[in-house]
């Protein structure tokens, strides 16, 4: 007895998350009831498979495989299953039955969040989701409360750890791309199919959640362009760091200007150039970080674990407080608003610098000629350097950078150096981000 | 007319975050609205003289000297006038008329927060102040409510601009401690009187209320035990440097273990060492940084700007914002819970790990009987190293590196080694914070 009137939590999925949420309810029941000002009652855990073997001991008559009787009657459900059904119907059931939903599926939301939150509205029930994006880290109630009263300009993230992982092998150590991919497959940084880390198809699920949040917009995950780590070498790696610069895999919402005036978001994934000195350089191993520029309050970050049982868990008990408190103090629960509905612009209008690598013939007249197709485009070289890589006889490797110009002008440019006579080959495109 | 219930906001004082906050009302009403689901109206602007110069144009009706009537019947009261009184007696006022208080107002939190929390929990209100810690950086209300289902083991911050732009030039650019707080001062991060800064007096003022706030536990600004950065030379830096480390002034809530194991709280502010590697360390210039160790989420950190009228302001419109959303959806406000009433134990109870530099007799037996000293306060030398500073003929510089040990034992040390024979003097002595 803890003198709080109690709320019966459903957990949907026992898998690492799970069985640590699972735990620090069980074990942490006094201080959560302090801080929730309700005492948590664990329900019963909905999996699969009774007897599968779990990370952390539970007592055994918690477990069911009927998640559709469980999440009747609680007060809040924690979904941690993952993937779309049963996941979706389990949580729209909950939402309509009155129950507060946690819910760290980061796949369900790109595909169904605005479904979610609508089925939350409507029965003023709260909807929420921090371990979805950069696990532990707290990003969205910050987006989300703290900087309710600011306009964001451009939220940038570091969110996948499995290729920042693999790219900060290859920048610190000096790996090639397979050994450090290896490296981190070994520490289980990668899944058996790594295609949803190096492809950016998780990041992009991440960019997704985050334009919503930081614009209120709806942003449809097939609407962020996409690119993933997989042609990066050791040689863009190395220039990146001659050069001052360090890759890291972004996903990136912005709001911008179209050419044409149309003010909107634009959502992208890609691996890109940034400073040395940028904060987002610092995020080594398989860290997460977003930086966030905001029109008052300037810069910010934040940084932690991007994955981990525990570290997930911490999010989602985050969550849970927050939807116990709600239970206690009455009213309807803080809604993901996407009233701002702003059109989502192609990656072709974003504002971005490119760092072009070209072989080129080693030729009087060809800086000349390069510099004409820049300027044709109307674009301008920021710098052009002899590259680190070493052509042939009677070829050299030239190394330019762009200033800020529109993508579609950039993109156009290599287009055209890729056809010009006195380019051989052009061997790397990158953008540059967070500032020259 | 927005199609939502006003409430009436009273701004006291408009200094640069005043003039900001109240630009920022005027001029995104509509946005502020939606985010509040109430419209939000500037009632009024309480400052001592009328005409006095403003950043900012505002409508001149708006002002009055009259703050006591200013703050009667109205929802949510803004106070950013500084200073301990007529601050405190306003708040309490607009406090016990039910109206929610956002506040920045560091120094009357560090000397009566209890008191202002109380009052707001009596009457249900809502206190809030994240403006107060590191401006801009969301960081209360992550500390509060993200992690509120996780134990905060540690809160570690660079709290203090003034202090880590002159510490960053120190390190970055080889100033001596006079040009970089002269440069410090013409570019304005300090104030006319810096004792407050450099002192570590506004550092202590905030790690009074990290520690609250994580570790539920009233600290008296009285029981932090402060160091400040004058006495931090050149050839410290220029050591600490050599050695993979940068000097930062810390503001440090942890919580401890007492040698007789009492659980506790240790609120300090010092200047300590840092590895290079750290987090901390790529906080340059004026940026302020809170690195947070926490069971379940492990290491967080969360950076952005200390200081500025506008970044300043986003902290408070987002109090403001989740103030409003409170009137509008009813019940009590978050109260600062101060349940937990940890003792608050000593520096020499923490565990850190010291760099001494020595000047000693250059000859034979000098290393073991310094080692000897060591051992005898059961404290293990993790390196013993020539110092880059030169002494003269006969003398040795040494830099020595301990473990992790008892901060007393760590001082009796010293004090045994400033007296030992073979000392000529003790030059440095810093403590080394977030890893060996």
């Amino acid at each position: 007895m803890n003198g709080y009137r109690d709320l019966r939590v459903a957990l949907l999925g026992c898998g690492s998350v799970g069985a640590q949420v699972a735990r620090l309810i069980l074990e942490h029941g006094e201080e959560l009831a302090a801080r929730a000002g309700a005492g948590l009652v664990l329900a019963g855990i909905a999996v699969r498979d009774i007897d599968a073997p779990r990370d952390v001991e539970l007592p055994r008559e918690l477990f069911t495989t009927d998640a559709e009787r469980l999440v009747q009657g609680v007060d809040i459900v924690i979904e941690l299953m993952g993937g779309i059904e049963p996941a979706r119907t389990l949580i729209l059931q909950a939402l309509q039955g009155g129950a507060d939903v946690v819910t760290a599926n980061k796949a369900l939301l790109a595909a169904h969040g605005p479904e979610l939150e609508a089925a939350a509205e409507q029965v003023g029930a709260q909807l929420s989701y921090e371990a979805a994006v950069a696990a532990a880290i707290p990003i969205l109630r910050p987006l989300r409360e703290s900087l309710a009263g600011d306009q964001i300009t451009r939220v940038m993230g570091i969110v996948n750890g499995s290729t920042n992982y693999i790219l900060d092998r290859m920048d610190r150590f000096g790996d090639s791309a397979e050994d450090a991919a290896r490296v981190a497959s070994e520490l289980g940084f990668l899944e058996a199919d790594p295609t949803l880390d190096v492809e950016g198809y998780d990041a992009a699920q991440k960019a997704t959640i985050l334009a919503s949040i930081a614009f209120h917009t709806e942003v449809p995950v097939d609407a962020v362009h996409r690119e993933g780590i997989t042609g990066i070498t050791a040689e863009q790696i190395a220039t990146a760091k001659n050069a001052g610069y360090v890759i890291k895999l972004l996903a990136i919402a912005e709001r911008i200007t179209s050419s044409d005036g149309v003010d909107g978001v634009s959502a992208r994934v890609y691996p890109a150039l940034i400073r040395r000195d940028h904060p987002l350089a610092a995020v080594y191993e398989g860290k997460n970080a977003v930086f966030v520029e905001a029109e008052a309050a300037g810069e910010l970050m934040f940084y932690g674990a991007g994955a981990g049982g525990k570290e997930t868990a911490s999010a989602v008990l985050g969550d849970l407080v927050s939807a116990a408190r709600r239970h206690v103090v009455g009213g309807p629960g803080i809604a993901g608003s996407l009233h701002a509905e702003l059109p989502i612009l192609p990656v072709g209008e974003v504002n971005t610098a490119y760092q072009i690598m070209l072989q080129v013939r080693d030729e009087p007249g060809v800086l000349a000629a390069i510099a004409g197709i820049l300027a044709d485009h109307g674009v301008s070289a920021a710098s052009v350097e002899q590259s680190v890589a070493q052509g042939s006889e009677g070829e050299a490797a030239l190394v330019i950078g762009t200033h800020i110009s529109r993508e579609a002008k950039l993109a156009a440019t290599v287009e055209a150096l890729r056809v010009a006579d006195m380019v051989l080959s052009v061997t790397s495109v990158l953008r540059l981000e967070g500032g020259e």
